[in-house]
């Protein structure tokens, strides 16, 4: 399935949409400065125009909160640091709010000492990994982030979820051109867009998802008993577990069975979900202007390249989404049907008074 | 095409092929630390039962050496450093020389700082990416290695080849367990396994290999104008770069179409490959008996996965390959029947003393 041909419902300006997120954080329960990062993170994703991990699931979060399973005014708060590094306690505050702080610290540090490395315990869902990776390449560095999460990829070769998708960031600062900014989960496609395919009632692609045996499935029903498929097989599985060593192990935080599925569907346990994030500045080899230079040249690189049968344009990581960024920002940001129904319906259900403003179809 | 299935013509004797190595490499005009540097890598992969990166390509390199294309006494040496990293310019050194100074360089700064970071340039093929990390991982630390190499990947949608296939090695230190040690190239397979089933008269599997237009194919004749398939489509493509950006670009290494192919295929000029090492020290979060306990745990969880229909064993990254390192020890090298006519050719072309010791058939 191609989002891309999905016709958005309506496009909505972004200064409504970042009043609707911060009256719906604040109401639940936040502070200002908390609601108003979350906010900006998943409004951030719908600009970039990734279908899920945008704008449509502040409703969750928000029901999240009331329902006392996050923390609405975390001490998120160091536990363990050196001059490179910092283990972080989000005391179960929301993912955004805790990985911004987070990211916020890996930068000081590489700044400061040419790397840093902050591993997150206690948080909860984070959004895009692609977000804080861009937050760290807008500052002249390199960066990565990744998670673990609810249980979605077995082992290769065996059938019991034991890890999330465990999504890896990279951000890499470019010069003249748009920032690389990668954002891949581990599974082929992230858990997100099977709900979305089923929200919006399409069918569910081959190679998306198995059955409970390990068998690939289109049918909607093996959604909640089924995984996902791991990327490239052998290579996917190996990549899911450094991600879940990074992020759960290193951290303190639960990995692998520590975590329950049913915890994810609405139980009230803590997540403790742990995140990673690296942050390295290219000063450690040479000056950050020659770096740059030398990510120019590899893009024009790129460029140069002939391109196969019915391809029209070769494109950098992440390229698609920072040119939707721009339009985005300037025509308003598209959001799907199913999506504009949560959060109308959310606006109901809480008594929110932000309007929703149409910028026109698009 | 399953290697595991190739029975191996004869099982040598570890002393046997260390001592032809050395030879090998002091014959061809490097001093004796350096050659029982090399040997080592390529007799560890051997033993590993890597079919490839090992101890056949021995004759190539010392060839290289002989023909003036390679340094065989480099002067191996940091050109800028801080306290966790080095920026090493190799001098045109044999890759496993340059890259086991420079891995040690990254352990000595994560055990004093918690992270080294060292990247290579002026250097040349290092071998398997996973002998670094599991270099790393035997001092407690996690380790990543990743190389840029000939170029064989053309970017996603392109079909001129842009990259090199940019092995990512990962090693984790576990307690009970055997260590975790990935080791994944971006392309779908090795080159040098497509180079070892031409070598072996079998065909070319499906899915290995494109032609000149982007093309499946299976015919040995497209391999040197055709390309390698890039792991999980445009997400092995976007980690492609990630280590092209890390071993080529941030090092000053050569990257992109600075390289071209014929430079790999026995032209005089320099290659000047990249490395990028990587060295954490679990102690930035916590103590590394307590991590290593926490990866014994997840090695746990991994193994109490339910079984895909005809799989009999759920195994862990590098696992095949560390008990085929535990069984060579004791039986002997397993070397394929190719690889065995190699080194006997260049035994007699270089006038090598060294006799290599059969242990018995496999």
């Amino acid at each position: 399935m191609d989002f891309t041909t999905i016709r958005p419902a309506t496009r909505l300006t972004v200064d409504s949409l970042r009043a609707y997120g911060r009256e719906a954080f604040v109401q639940a329960g936040l502070p200002e400065d908390g609601a108003a990062i979350i906010t900006e993170v998943q409004l951030e994703s719908s600009l970039r125009g990734q279908p899920t991990h945008n704008v449509g699931d502040i409703p969750g979060y928000c029901r999240r909160v009331r329902a006392g399973q996050m923390n609405p005014r975390p001490n998120i708060r160091s536990v363990k640091t050196t001059a490179v590094s910092a283990r972080i306690d989000g005391d179960n505050g929301p993912g955004q709010w805790v990985s911004v702080v987070a990211t916020r610290e890996a930068i000081a540090r590489a700044k400061e000492s040419g790397v840093g490395i902050v591993g997150v315990q206690h948080s909860n869902h984070f959004g895009a990994a692609g977000h804080y990776a861009w937050m760290i390449q807008q500052e002249g560095l390199i960066g990565m982030a990744t998670t673990n999460g609810g249980l979605v990829l077995a082992p290769w070769g065996g059938v019991s979820p034991t890890f999330g998708n465990n999504p890896l960031g990279v951000g890499i600062p470019a010069g003249r051109h748009l920032p690389i900014v990668l954002d891949i989960a581990m599974s082929v496609v992230a858990q997100g867009k099977i709900g979305l395919a089923i929200a919006e009632g399409k069918p569910i692609p081959l190679g998306w998802m198995m059955d409970k045996r390990g068998r690939l499935s289109t049918d909607p029903k093996d959604a909640s008993e089924g995984m996902g498929v791991p990327i490239a097989e052998h290579k996917g599985y190996g990549l899911t577990l450094v991600m879940e060593t990074l992020s759960g192990l290193l951290t303190g935080a639960k990995f692998c069975l520590d975590h329950n599925r049913e915890t994810f569907r609405g139980g009230a346990q803590e997540h403790d979900l742990g995140h990673f994030f690296l942050a390295m500045s290219p000063e450690m080899f040479m000056s950050t202007d020659d770096f740059k230079g030398r990510v120019d040249r590899m893009i024009d690189d790129v460029k140069k390249s002939e391109l196969a049968e019915g391809v029209k344009e070769v494109l950098l990581p992440g390229e698609p989404e920072m040119r939707s960024r721009e339009r985005n920002l300037r025509e308003g940001v598209p959001i799907l049907p199913s999506t504009l129904k949560r959060l109308l319906d959310y606006k109901k259900e809480a008594g929110l008074t932000t309007e929703l403003v149409e910028v026109g179809a698009a």
